[in-house]
């Protein structure tokens, strides 16, 4: 794998195709063919979807003479784009075991047959900005392939390994700090640089009162401690809605974490404690960030902590203005030494080094800002317009991308989203305060 | 009933308390003591609540020799107030036949006795702030012992009326049309000027686009075009959301809202259809404003107004920003003219006169924005800091009032929030749009 | 209260319709009203009901000249006649607060003024026989009326008294044993003395082979000493279906049965358990019938039972036609002495005496027979066909009556029936076992 | 495949576990994964599954030095056998895509081989019967991977098909008429002639009226004709149970019945409807059994018929003792002429000669008959003893076999059961009616 993008459109489709086949390599059929629950989608599926993309949006209004592969794959990998048309039910991804992988494979090389003729010609205008929309769209599937399997393949009771790793000696991590952050009248948004979706934009300004961000996000022995000091059972924590969930779905830790590791296996609160990872069940380590926990947790962890440092302004999460605006200035150290798909570490992996660490990669981070429009958004026009602005209700914000995400595809304007109880992506969290 | 708030805190707590008796007067122990559905408490629990919220935060701690009416109470009428222990559960407010409404009755006059001693008295530091927030919660419970109420009655199919009501000829509405806003860095916020909440403050500086609101909020006619476009069964119009919505819950129309009316109580798009109000049923009025609409009615309604203005800047709900900018400057004239709960209509009424109309009284207006903490907000210290920071998540701000709203409770900085498919609510929708 | 019932229809009719009303005299408006589950309705509405029967079956067919006091109740008052047409939904019954008590009473009074005009005449061919059924009809509702306000006093965390009583010294039980029974070719099913619903018809012949039933039914020492034993722990007592439900819905103890009472209210095992009851909480009474218990419960006691006996043919439920057949021979005993509607007790009492006790009254007795047609069966004609047949499928037959049953309703022939987890009515066990 | 079965034990083993694997040739890994309802299970289940009952059950305790093929699969395979200890979660079963397909199929050669070993040695007493029981259970489970199966392709908007088959020209169908049967006190049960189940026993009598049962099941076109008449949309005819579930379930035909068939693909009120089947869509057969029918719809069904014919005795189910009394003389041809699995047709096909037909074989047949205990019914001992009788409440009994039934399977006194509504089993209905 590499970390540098290739140039040309043609090298970039391959290069972004091969990885997402790559990804599926060590998989069986079986494996691919699962819906593990409602919110995931079957490997086969997010194989076909992705192709049915570039099919749909490319292909079908562009190249001259194209003949669909399969006539009912319009519907059947359609994922929610009425535009389109209708759309095989989202919950029986999994239910479809024909067309089989190996047919699904051949859609692919099908599709790719054609990409290359086209790519190959002169493109009409606005053709290059959809082919790089899907492979961006593509990029987002790999990661949600690792998560979806990753929740997959917790469900069995085997524990199974998707791919085994040997974890590197971690350096010795710098103790964490605050770095402060000025505010003002600020910009964010996409400044125009590369590809941007339109949630991204436009860029725009908003004003930030002085503030600061920790310098990593919470480890996992920082959650460790708070679970040792009870702060599941504590309603004072907690949104409204946050407690409600943590007792109606009996939340006791992140997504993962399982009772039962060896003693040894760690130290403090984090003994006792094992994660279940796409290398199977390991020990909690202490300075790598927590992850797969919810807005909900995420929320309440930074109000128990304001509560343990009672002198300090309290801690909260910052919002994704506060986080964008620190992140433009880092933004190039922390691609080149993040914590990306590529690296194949495949979980958080422990901070090193100084100032503002692992902004970009290891897990995205909760923000305090629900997901919507930037002032005078605009939505793409025809129906690629559906990709985001349907969904800017009910969300929060996420940002900086993970261990699971292309290092390509991240940048500091990048805005992820997911409902308050996700828990099944690599999602963690940073506090900030106002500045003292 | 009286327009003017009295100037003594006893008198003003004497005035709010008759107010709530007042509401509940025409009912009979029957209709006090029913939930219709979990989101609404019955009339006696309102009625007992409020007085559990003086006995509790003011009484308890602050009258010597306090003794509680019923020490069951604490529990029994403790909304969701961690703080003060357990709480009977909201969903079955409504099995509780004992205490009978008299001995509520004789709960509100054994606490108003004390109260009464209380506020004869000299008052400890901060006292007073605890009995203002007392009657502010207790105008927030009338609002709701009519929306409750409205709820109850709608539930029957005998559609029974709580008051009858006639109503007077409407003036001749001036056409509505958009009044310009010059943006820029503003403040909003609570300016100190009286009593406000927690989550009005800080007040503090957003920077604001261009833009303009409508003259008044969309009316039932629009809504009757709406709906006659086949809007409720048009995804494009809708967040996915809020299709999901309308489709699992079958939704064709404003809550209330029933097909039936004979053909001569309206024309055009709104004959044919009734709604349920306090006064049972009723014809549609087309220049009064929609209400009992939720945000995924009003942000799809926006949508479907674009579309049918394409050379307009596409409309769109405003901020809460945006709201309370342009609230500022007319706010005395809408407070003096305004359709509250003191005019006894119990409905939204059709516009009148120039300008910014109905910004204050009629319905709420949902915004698009998130309730979210300000820059800065901390929440009220002790157990009534759980008032309103721990509903911070998932749900809208609306903004300005409604018919059912007491005038002496309502200002421009007001944050009324509900999530997006409330409707039993008298909210309704304002269209904003950037500057042209 | 008179056990005798008096003989012209007239008083009968009379009779059955005050005590109807005296069993809702204690009760406030709100206690009538609300409705606690889904299976339970609310009293205001068994009061119109019941009426409404009347004036359905009888007075709109059979009065010449019958004005319908209210055309709406048609359909309000309708419980599940399709014939009759449509009705307002079950699950809805509690929010129906108009019309109000008093109304419900008028129309019971303008109803019993029409009936009184109708038995003054002569009765057309088949009137009588509708008359009957209905006062029988409203004997089961004076059954539900209790057992329903019974649930829903149970939900009060305040545990409300319906009315106190003093229980009398019970006598000394004696031991309880075995009585056996022949079995062979015997026949069941009404004999054609009296009232008889249509699902006891026709008579006819059944094969038992010869077995023995309890002399009385399970008490509530016995089933303290199933609990103590883990019996709600252990699937092996269970039904595949039975062990779901103990589990999914957290059953640990019969309804209303509550730890926390005082050590001294008890000895053995049924120290430290308090049942609620219509006379508030109470202590258990180690000889009277266990009650509040479903099928699965019953049933698993029998399998739990048998194992503590492992030299004895192992005990299970009797069927239908084996309590019929032993009841047959010792009813008019059962009758005199039984614990019915009118000892007032209104809860289950310890046994005394010999033989076959407390077959009739105290608690209806769960039986291994699922509610079927009887061969032959023919459901009445018109719409009162739907009385009884189009409910035999998934649910059990308990016999005998209960504590809470009118002495002039209850029978050897009669079936009552209840799906297997029901839990709200007076329903216990009693075991029987194959001849050793 | 052979109709007749081999005679030792060992080559009967291999047979029924060869038929097994022949069922699962045509499926894809991914086809043998998926589990499409919660009632049914991944083919890949039950070839582990049934390995697991000879390797827990005869293996474990018989076999000197028995190592298990995996330690972890004792709780992963157990289906239901709370006296072998845990059990994965039923709805779960789906989610385990590790072990693999091709390990699955290592534990079955494994099991074999251990099996060869052991019924190539002296039998302790009891193994044989186990065996037996264990080929039995695995037969039952052949019939249900052709059913799970069919539920899982009839979810794919593809319609694919298992097998092709090209159906036989229907001879013509005698027309269906009324069979006879004296009644009187008869003996039902097994009659210890070979295996049966603990269910079957013990051999006891029952009265039986006079009765008659109809030549043939209810045939498709008899079916089409009760939709035409609107059967569906019309509540008298249903269980009021069956009623609520037609309408919260809006079904309108049998299962994979479908709409839009060409119109020359059936005559009268066939045509028009499709039936998806394990050969794909098909136009229906009118003179072939209808399937896939709940017990709600049977019942509703008979209802219907007498309904159209007035001047007949009323029909309706019979019960399994009539069922099994008629079926006692007539087996050896029923067994004879039947279609079962080894027919390879896997549906129901038409009726053809005269007398009692397709008593054995093409559809399960609903009776009137709850699935209760036999008089004096013992479970089997030990874990084995949670097979039938745990299950023995709120299910119906069914008659027969079907077309996915092996016929070394299948006797007169055979029980199966399910719930009222379930539909995914071959499950038609054959009418009775009580003697003219």
């Amino acid at each position: 794998m590499t970390a540098n993008p290739p140039h040309s459109l043609a090298a970039q489709y391959s290069a972004v195709r091969a990885q997402t086949l790559a990804l599926a390599a060590p998989l069986s059929e079986a494996d691919c063919q699962v819906q593990s629950m409602p919110d995931a989608s079957p490997v086969k599926w997010h194989l076909a979807h992705t192709t049915w993309f570039f099919e749909t949006f490319v292909l079908a209004p562009h190249l001259r003479g194209h003949q669909p592969f399969d006539a009912a794959f319009r519907v059947l990998f359609n994922s929610y784009y009425n535009g389109i048309g209708a759309q095989h039910p989202r919950t029986q991804r999994g239910l479809v075991t024909r067309p089989d992988l190996a047919t699904v494979r051949a859609y692919r090389r099908a599709v790719d047959a054609q990409m290359a003729d086209l790519l190959g010609s002169t493109l009409a205008p606005g053709v290059a900005e959809l082919v790089q929309l899907g492979l961006q769209h593509e990029q987002q599937h790999q990661e949600l392939v690792l998560t979806d399997l990753l929740h997959l393949l917790s469900c069995n009771p085997l524990a199974p390994v998707y791919l085994p790793w040997a974890a590197a000696p971690a350096p010795a991590a710098a103790a964490p700090g605050w770095v402060d952050q000025a505010g003002g009248l600020v910009a964010i948004g996409d400044a125009g640089a590369g590809f941007a979706f339109d949630n991204e934009r436009p860029r725009h300004q908003q004003h930030l009162r002085p503030y600061a961000l920790a310098s990593r996000p919470v480890g996992q022995g920082d959650w460790a401690d708070f679970i040792a000091d009870g702060a599941y059972a504590e309603p004072r924590w907690w949104m409204s809605a946050g407690w409600d969930w943590v007792r109606s779905q009996q939340i006791t830790a992140p997504l993962h974490w399982r009772r039962g590791g060896s003693a040894g296996s760690g130290s403090g609160n984090t003994a006792g404690w094992q994660q279940f990872s796409l290398h199977g069940l390991q020990p909690l380590q202490a300075d790598a960030p927590v992850c797969h926990i919810s807005w909900f947790e995420a929320d309440a962890y930074a109000r128990w902590h304001a509560a343990q440092h009672p002198g300090s302004p309290p801690t909260r999460l910052p919002t994704e203005a506060e986080w964008e605006h620190a992140a433009q200035a880092v933004a190039p150290q922390a691609l080149a030494g993040g914590n990306f798909l590529e690296s194949g570490a495949l979980q958080p992996l422990p901070a090193s080094g100084g100032g503002l660490q692992q902004l970009l990669g290891d897990v995205w981070e909760w923000t305090a800002s629900p997901y919507t429009a930037y002032p005078g958004y605009r939505p793409w026009a025809g129906a690629v317009g559906e990709y985001n602005g349907k969904f800017m209700v009910n969300q929060m914000v996420l940002r900086g991308g993970s261990c699971a995400t292309p290092r390509s595809h991240i940048r500091s304007s990048y805005r992820n989203f997911f409902p308050t109880d996700a828990r099944w992506q690599f999602s963690g969290v940073r506090l900030a305060r106002d500045a003292g």
